[in-house]
């Protein structure tokens, strides 16, 4: 009994604007208990796509989790659909009736008759108290599999489904215990990491390897399970080390912290402090590192330089050197973070000029950019990289490649 | 063809802090051209349910939709699994081939052997180019059934939906025209604009309207449908002006542009130059800005500012006027934009000082927030607002109050 499937069941959630929230919740509890939620469906209320829904969840999952649909009125199917599904009746039940006639003199609103739809259950379901709502949960076990019907409203379904289904379903399950690592890696493009880590992670089952992207920024997730906490740390002992020593430096972080907090940690130990001098990244890099709380203790300003003339004006680059070099230059990245650095009265300063696109000012190619380095005691120094995708891509890729550069200098 | 299912494949989806946001934009688009989304599904990584997803979508639906899961590496499955559930062969693509080879060349970057998994197609499949990654989209018709195959990384799926797969299906629609009106709002609440619009748009079916708020910016869509586009455009002047009216100025953009873009435009008309003084927003506000494409014709940089210190030193404020009202303060705001403007030479500039949270370093409680404007033939000015929400929240609404202050300024 390891692996579920939930149908949220609603037509609303099928508008532009809605999401199924209620599979978010299930799926963390779910997780907590070592079941694994395989496949999530959406449907809208249609009797005959929900009764198919149900069927294919039921061929492939051990549990199936119905989330709305069990309201009053004509649209709500649910019931109908599970009981077709499953090849059994509904039926009345006199005891559901007198709760909800109860509940709506206890609130002393007159009960529409329809609200009586509410008072069939599954045949051989167990109801489910529902002390938030008219609705009660339905559990049905069959053949070794459990289907549940609960309330679509959040406020109900929670309380329902901590109180009423997680005891349930730890009498079907195996004690189980799921450990995880977890590392955040920047350097290198998603199918580069992928060709590096797969011929290791390929060979394990057990922890399962899953490998996240985003712009210049990959998270490896590491899971184990088994019985006990010290059998699944040391299936992720199997595993983590030859990880962690093909990826090295790669990791900045071993706990999810993004790569802006770690350089942040890393100039509070130093008790140093932090300017920037940005071109083509237009302060999206201080926006990075300003976005964590916190970050005036050791980031102190600096200069955005949309042309030239701002470079030597607010900078002190020399006007020969940008002629020589151009401001997409090695030289003049170095330029301008020692002259952020001189002005500002910072411990170290990073520099960021380049070609964002569409359209080059230089004459590089658009993705050509120079990070910059000045700090105390040692000539600043700059790197050249070259960025793949559009101007948004590209900028959001320099400034990454910019707080790396520094990490990695902070941690030499 | 008025009806669509979509699956969003891979099993990051399935964990608890992972929603499908790749089917609300979908929704939007194929509503757009009046097709109903019935069914959405999530799979994860898993061979046997995605073919059987598929299987059972192709049994319900007219046209289905697949997003993810095309990458280079083992566990993107879309294709076998499409191929398998179409009962039809891979076959491989030399053309294909020659573009992620051409790619990978373009960006100077070598081409791991896996990538070549990416030039498989769904025999009879129709590739669709995708400029902004490897993996082509595929087109493919059955039985008067649509089948798609597309990218999952939204600024991959996007474009390529938009070029490509809504001419090829407007071919196979019944002729319909959808006429829309679209205003973006700057300066309240969602909740008041609902508040204030709703009395009059409730009372059409036809147009639609929806309200999408993001941070501190709302977007107004009225979608008119007629058999002609001369009736879709009388249903929209039902409703269009009487919204416009009470809207007012707080509209900044009747086709989609973003407020920089707006504001962007303004400046270029004038043929002026602008400058930022940043604290809390800490480059927030330049990075909008500059994130237009050829921006560097009317910005020229700035300045960011966080401590006191720096406001002194890189500005010129005095520091009595700081001591006296604290560096979030009208007068400092003032004195922020008047320096940039000075230092830099531009034609206007823009200030923003405030606290953004989670502490408050000069007791103003976080949320109060200085825009200051500077520009020629009178003296410098400043606005306070108090803005709700976490620190990122009041940092994202600061920079959208900064932009607005400032387009107000260039349109009076």
């Amino acid at each position: 009994m390891r692996n579920a499937e939930i149908i949220a069941v609603g037509s609303e959630l099928l508008t532009p604007s809605k999401i199924d929230t209620n599979s978010l919740y299930l799926t963390e509890q779910l997780n907590a208990l070592g079941v694994e939620v395989r496949r999530k469906f959406i449907v809208g209320d249609d009797r005959a796509r929900l009764t198919q829904t149900i069927h294919s969840a039921l061929e492939q999952a051990e549990i199936v989790i119905l989330t709305g649909g069990l309201g009053p009125t004509e649209d709500d199917l649910t019931r109908d659909a599970a009981a077709a599904a499953l090849g059994r009746k509904l039926v009345f039940s006199e005891e559901i009736q007198a709760d909800i006639e109860e509940r709506f003199r206890r609130f002393q609103r007159q009960m529409a008759a329809i609200n009586l739809r509410q008072a069939y259950l599954v045949e051989g379901a167990e109801p489910l108290p529902n002390p938030r709502g008219t609705a009660p949960g339905q559990w049905i076990e069959l053949g070794g599999k459990i289907v549940m019907l609960l309330p679509g409203p959040p406020g109900e379904l929670k309380p329902l489904f901590a109180n009423e289904c997680v005891p349930r379903l730890l009498r079907h399950l195996p004690p189980q215990v799921i450990r995880t690592r977890f590392y955040r890696v920047s350097g290198m493009g998603e199918s580069d990491l992928d060709a590096l880590i797969a011929p290791v992670y390929t060979k394990f089952t057990n922890p399962v390897t899953t490998i996240l992207a985003g712009a210049g920024d990959i998270q490896v997730h590491l899971r184990a399970q088994a019985e006990t906490a010290e059998k699944a740390e040391a299936l992720l002992a199997d595993l983590g080390p030859s990880m962690e020593q093909l990826l090295g430096d790669r990791i900045y972080s071993h706990n999810g912290e993004s790569l802006e907090a770690v350089v942040g940690s890393k100039l509070r130990e130093r008790g140093a402090t932090l300017s920037v001098a940005e071109s083509c990244t237009g302060g999206m890099l201080a926006e990075r590192i300003t976005s964590i709380a916190g970050s005036s203790d050791y980031f102190v300003g600096g200069f955005l330089l949309y042309s030239d003339r701002m470079k030597t004006a607010l900078l002190g680059v020399d006007p020969a050197l940008i002629a020589e070099h151009s401001s997409v230059s090695e030289e003049v990245a170095r330029a301008m973070a020692e002259g952020a650095r001189a002005r500002t009265g910072s411990t170290y300063s990073i520099s960021v000029t380049g070609e964002a696109g569409p359209k080059s000012a230089t004459g590089a190619p658009p993705g050509t950019v120079f990070i910059g380095f000045a700090g105390p005691g040692a000539p600043p120094e700059a790197r050249r990289v070259h960025l793949p995708g559009d101007r948004n891509r590209i900028r959001m890729l320099a400034a990454q490649t910019a707080l790396d550069f520094l990490r990695r200098k902070l941690t030499s």
